[in-house]
């Protein structure tokens, strides 16, 4: 170890670092290290640690004195170890710089190899190769990388110089170029650099290497790598390190070569030993896809594979492979080369795979008795588990990309666009299938969502309506495409240079966020045997129930086959809009009087308790948590003139009262207004009207035998009087009905904890509860004071500028929205022990928030259908990090 | 002490109660038994507490048994002391029932008299009187006045039956009436009734007793009780009590007199014994105005003065209210009844008064020795102080009411409606008085506000943008007018029935909330000598500082006059809104990119700085926080297709693309959006110009000898994230300034904490922040997820079911939204006891809230010029509470 916490060395003679230390030597340098101890052969070099990341950060982005003062004393003693000197002209010392942070990230400065070229070097790399093509050929290679990245060099001019040269040499390819030619068109790119950016190419190794690695740092901040951890919720605090490692090359003949490998197939998770290779080549020519790679292995690489031409190297590599899967204890990616028959190890790592893939390793490995079955289980990303459960687009598929945004409820689907719920309603009736585009989704849209095939949006966020409600459905949604601006009058949507009209193609990817023109093949979900065996192995293990949000019973159904145990959450709300119920709603709404109110009710009394009666069913034997109507009544009315005419007409209201009606419903900020349970405290029948209809299905399904166990939740409770009023509404309603129907069956009344002064409250409150479910999303707008519906653009910047270390409507806030959580479980048990309590927010189906339930003291988590597997694996990994503990 | 909690004796032979106990007996029988303590002539009986009350609503409005019971054994305990029995038809014991509620409460069932009488024991007064037409007549008011308000008779039929009698043998007064006439009158009546009510008028005299004590506790929840509760703030849970007590007649002859008085001059304040009273009369008589009564004191009333008339009983009369002031130590308010020469106590209380008299009064009595020094500042009720500072209607005047709403912003005024800034600019100009009349007013409104006389909105609550800013600018407002529906394309608003058109004139009465049609003249403010000195007084006792919210340089002198000792809250949006700056804040709005946004913002930068100099200069000496921009950018866009195509001409953007533009800054839930320190993050440029602004206006201050203290505040501060950015952002650009400028003066940065997130997390933020102010309008709207703007229906109904104690926009949520203030404050304190500490929300005026962030141990509080005295008074109110603990 240094004196400082900057530089770790890895090399037959001195190795600082191990695999346990990623977060501050990144996922490269931490594996360098470890192979070297294993005994493997690695060039030698050294890490910079994340340290020197944050110091060059703090030193107003330029590398303080002290880190370039080790650096120089780091290479001295690497040039030592190889018997090499960094820019000497008879046997110089070569370096690769790459980034490596903890986790692996596009869009960041990747690789600058040749580093410590120059005129007079060059001729230390012709002496020792004896190969001045090659030499010159490396040289020229550095130039045009080192210039494109760290100068700023336009790289196309490069390659425009380098075509000219051809031509005007009559050469057909690269291999044409002999080391003359190579010398002119590095002179060439020298002076073109000189020109365009004003520098001159360094000379000075020195200076390249610090060019380099404040490229590097920087690249750190690139709008690309920014975007990526955004999306992937890394904090930009980490910072990366940089490796600084001896070459070795690939490309010194036909004894040379250079490729990747998997110990395990990453697609499929065969256990099979994988991998792609290329004969005197460098690491960039397998990544840039210009030759094409030979398979390694003789069975499907044949004659050409390295097993047939290089066995020995192949064998070595071959046991290697094994040694690293055995040490790692996964399956590995791994890059080699291959110097004049002399196998180098550049990297190794644990190798990304599919979803599919994923379960098959870890099942594999614990049958092979490599890890245990609980490891099996942590080796699993639950939100990997999202891909098996939707179909996807053919990924061999040519696509034309129209834009890209948020990936809001996975899986791919194509159509013909349509601007609103009734031309879908219209198309789907005709076998149509459809692209529903708008703007923003409101649950007037829902007939629509139901009969098309996926949602894009214009605006909103991951947790917007749109989303929310696709994601329930297990239906593709894209929302927040910016780029989209959506015409209703003219029915068309530009979506950047394009005009994309009703009717025409296009498809979603709900995976990747993609916009696609056109039409693209899916292929359909398999639920294999591997799926069943992991979540099976994970329920053994899970503490916390799971449950799933559900409107209506095909979701139910859908749920209870991914493993749903009870409906955490029915919103009734959803109910109301179908075609013969929404004019009864408003109705209902336009009332002058309670008993005109009851009037309109007892039209939707009967739908109502047809509906609660199909959930029971569905539901057989679970518990189902209906949550009494919530949203503020304007969203069930018209919002456009057409439809304000039409409806005045049809219920036989003067247009001028209705319009006067429909702008008092009207609200500056309807999150914050007249919903939830102020809705019954004004109308006290809307709530008598449900609860009965919820008893008189209870009592019908249980004379057909049917177990029911239903729970009434009363939403957006702020405080004890509250719940004390509407719960006895509740429960006089439901007597009444058992009194009339002679028949009594058992229920809870509970309420949503979703606001911080019913959290606060909560000593309170509980007292009058049989049971609380955490409104997660609403808890999380009112403690942020943050619209998860006008926040979807400037929450991004927050989370790229680490101000929130990931999106608070994805993942909770456990600092204070998980706080008030806390306060109000602590008060609930303190009141009974036993009290019974759940989540249904959107955060329900996010691992990590799930882990935080866990930790707390839930009783359940409960989530929209398609994330029920996710929940029950994230809710038993939960439980063995507690072990970990 | 009765066995129960029940029943309470007032009598020469047995007192249960006293003063101290009106939270049970009420204020009436309270003071009841007090004065019978005394040793006053009160005629005995007894007080049913507010425990029968909360038993009659458990027994399902119904009386229980063992009260029932409890009454009967006390009724008959006080006919055996006066010799008397309950419906005898000799000695007849005839009884008052008298609501008495812990505070007075109009609209509850008041008195009622002479019960006991039935045909039966008339003959019983009769020979007691010796006065068959004063018998008669009693028993005819007692049957009228019970038949209305137990039996629900129709007043006004009784009324024509009487008026037909007399017509019929042609009498011209009731006086012409003789016993038998009366006689008949009574049967009457009793046919009308038994007709009417389908009952017959009760004979059994336990039977009225139940029946008008039943009424009593169900008059409890009368509307328009329950209304004055609401607006009173008084809860539903206290309940009311009752007195039943003998009867003593002022009716009896020329020898009897019944009778009001004051103690103290309750208009005036001047020690003078002042009252009114009739010969001959029962109580109602005087209070129904049906004779003109005459003065008590010689003074005044001259011979016909009860002084003149009735030496003796005056005389004792004297004494009593001499006794009874001395001993209550507070100005009262007594009635009496003089029965055949005898004196009698009926009622003392403390008497209302105005606030001109209560400051009077208070400071009287403390120079008289009566009250300490801190005790006359205890006597006066902060709110009243309002009265002082604003002109008030004439009250003589004849007011034709056409609406009453909420009474949002005091004073009076008169002038010609308006229904657009615009308008009230220009008829200002032109001289012209106008009243601004909108559904509800925006920022955008602010020129109109200022031009107006008063505003009155048709939507919003007491804590809606009109009341803010209208109570900042001591403007009078009336909001909330349900019944006004405004037409902006027509230019007039319907209230009820009548139409007011644009250029009609109407009076706003801000202290009663009335609407009214044509002009009432006003009386000046006059803040006389007791007001300072009562002032000088709290400054001598309070230790919370008191700044004021002014958004410019009157309102920040208007404040100094009340007493500002500084300004908490500076709100610079407002500064965006006249006619050169609007346009250029949305240019800024509209702007593509950074360097566009500043262009933009450097129009702005003048006004600014010249804003903040004036504001500088007008507080002189004192701390003046500056809140950087604040509301989300839609605030200041057009939002009419004529503004916006004006602007689109004005500043050159094609319609279309401006059009698109607004609507992209459209929010579904603006108070939760892109606002606050959220712009800042998404356009730095914005705090950059206004910090810079600052700095300039400081330093051209200090220059001019003017010594500045600014305190520059960020909104909507999440997290300590935002903060450090920020801080770093506003620090750099004040920096600059000094450096250019070559001037340095102190700053402070700060910020509101005016989220859940913010108040939990204040360990975190604290050390990042110089001092906090606690932003509690905005931290109520989202701990309780109630918008302020679309609550104040509901609310009002949250209020007088007693879900809430108050509205919780007027004074502070303790239990919740106070928690959340003290969880901060324990931090910022932990973090550094010295930590600096504010309020700036609408509480920073509110009594209760005052009393409450003393305790807290804030520094100062913040509130509108207008509510300066109250909160200077308050906050001493607030420590001599504590030193009463």
């Amino acid at each position: 170890m240094n004196n400082s916490e900057y530089l770790y060395y890895f090399s037959k003679q001195r190795t600082d670092g191990n695999v346990s230390q990623k977060n501050i030597l990144g996922g490269k340098g931490a594996n360098l290290a470890e192979m070297t101890s294993l005994g493997l052969p690695v060039p030698p070099g050294f890490t910079l640690s994340s340290e020197v990341c944050h110091a060059f950060e703090a030193n107003d982005f330029k590398l303080p004195d002290d880190v370039t003062r080790q650096i120089r004393e780091a290479v001295g003693q690497v040039g030592q170890w190889l018997g090499k000197e960094f820019g000497d002209s008879k046997n110089p010392l070569l370096v690769s710089v790459r980034s490596g942070a903890r986790v692996s990230m596009p869009g960041m400065m990747d690789t600058i190899l040749n580093l410590g070229l120059n005129e007079s070097s060059i001729q230390g790399l012709i002496a020792q190769s004896d190969n001045p093509r090659f030499a010159w050929d490396s040289y020229r290679r550095f130039v045009q990388m080192y210039s494109n990245v760290v100068m700023g060099m336009n790289h196309s001019m490069l390659d425009v110089a380098m075509e000219d040269y051809k031509a005007d040499h009559n050469f057909k390819s690269d291999a044409d170029l002999g080391a003359d030619h190579l010398i002119e068109i590095t002179h060439v790119f020298k002076n073109q650099i000189k020109e365009f950016t004003g520098q001159s190419f360094p000379e000075d190794p020195w200076e390249q290497l610090w060019g380099a690695v404040s490229a590097v740092f920087r690249s750190w901040h690139n709008p690309r790598a920014m975007t990526y951890r955004e999306l992937s919720g890394i904090p930009t605090s980490w910072g990366t390190a940089v490796n600084i490692q001896s070459m070795v090359f690939g490309n010194m003949g036909e004894d040379s070569a250079t490729g990747v490998a998997f110990t395990r197939n990453p697609s499929t998770g065969e256990k099979t030993f994988f991998g792609e290779y290329l004969i005197n080549a460098q690491g960039e020519d397998v990544v840039a896809g210009i030759r094409t790679p030979k398979n390694l292995c003789r069975a499907e690489g044949g004659d050409e594979s390295l097993e047939a031409l290089m066995p020995v190297a192949y064998q070595e590599l071959f046991e290697i492979q094994k040694k690293l899967e055995t040490h790692y204890k996964d399956m590995q990616d791994i890059e080699f080369t291959i110097e004049k028959g002399s196998l180098w190890m550049l990297q190794t790592r644990t190798g990304k795979r599919t979803a599919k893939a994923a379960l098959k390793i870890a099942l594999d490995m614990n049958e092979e008795g490599l890890i245990s079955e609980t490891e099996s289980l942590k080796r699993i990303d639950p939100n990997s588990l999202d891909q098996l459960l939707h179909p996807s687009l053919d990924p061999s598929f040519k696509k034309t990309i129209l834009a890209k945004a948020l990936p809001a409820s996975p899986g791919g689907a194509s159509g013909q666009v349509v601007f609103s719920s009734q031309k879908a309603v219209e198309l789907k009736a005709q076998g149509v299938k459809t692209i529903l585009v708008r703007t923003e989704t409101s649950p007037e849209d829902i007939e629509g969502m139901i009969a098309s095939e996926a949602i894009l949006t214009s605006r909103g966020g991951m947790t917007s309506h749109a989303a929310v409600v696709a994601r329930g459905m297990g239906k593709c949604c894209v929302v927040g495409c910016d780029e989209a601006e959506v015409s209703y009058s003219k029915l068309k949507v530009q979506i950047g240079e394009r005009t994309i009209c009703e009717g025409d193609e296009i498809t979603l990817d709900g995976g990747s966020g993609e916009v696609i023109l056109g039409s693209v093949p899916t292929i359909a979900p398999e639920l294999g045997g591997d799926f069943k065996k992991v979540m099976l192995l994970a329920d053994k293990i899970r503490r916390l129930g799971v449950r799933t949000n559900a409107d209506n019973p095909e979701e139910a159904r859908q749920a209870r086959e991914f493993g749903a145990e009870g409906i955490g959450l029915c919103r009734t709300e959803h109910m109301f809009f179908g075609p013969n119920r929404i004019d009864a709603i408003r109705e209902m709404i336009l009332a002058q009087s309670s008993a005109e109110r009851k009037q309109a009710l007892q039209k939707l009394h009967g739908f109502q308790s047809e509906d609660f009666y199909q959930i029971f069913k569905a539901m057989d034997g679970f518990s189902v948590t209906i949550r009494l109507l919530d949203p503020p009544l304007h969203e069930f009315v018209p919002h456009t003139e057409i439809e304000t005419e039409a409806l005045s007409e049809r219920i036989g209201m003067p247009l001028g009262r209705l319009k006067s009606r429909l702008d008092q419903l009207k609200e500056f900020n309807p999150m914050l207004g007249h919903r939830g349970c102020r809705l019954a405290i004004s109308y006290p029948e809307i709530y008598e009207m449900q609860s009965k209809a919820i008893a008189e299905a209870s009592i019908r399904a249980i004379k057909e035998g049917i177990h029911v166990l239903p729970e009434i939740m009363i939403p957006l409770i702020n405080s004890a009087e509250e719940l004390k009023i509407l719960k006895t509404l509740v429960v006089t309603s439901v007597t009444s009905v058992q009194q009339e129907m002679e028949s009594q069956f058992e229920y809870k009344v509970g309420t949503m904890i979703e606001l911080p002064r019913a959290a606060l409250l909560s000593h309170e409150i509980a007292p009058h509860a049989d049971f609380f479910s955490f409104g997660t999303n609403d808890l999380t707008q009112t403690t942020l004071g943050l619209s998860r519906d006008d926040s979807a653009q400037f929450l991004k910047t927050y989370v790229s500028d680490g101000i929130f270390s990931s999106d608070p409507f994805v993942s909770i806030d456990q600092k204070a929205v998980g706080e008030l959580v806390k306060t109000s479980v602590k008060a609930a048990r303190n009141f009974d022990p036993e009290f019974k309590l759940g989540i249904c927010g959107e955060h329900g189906g996010d691992p990590e928030s799930v882990n935080f339930f866990h930790g707390i003291g839930l009783d359940y988590v409960s989530c929209s259908p398609y994330r029920v597997p996710i929940a029950r694996l994230a809710a038993a990994q939960a439980v063995l990090k507690e072990q970990d503990l």
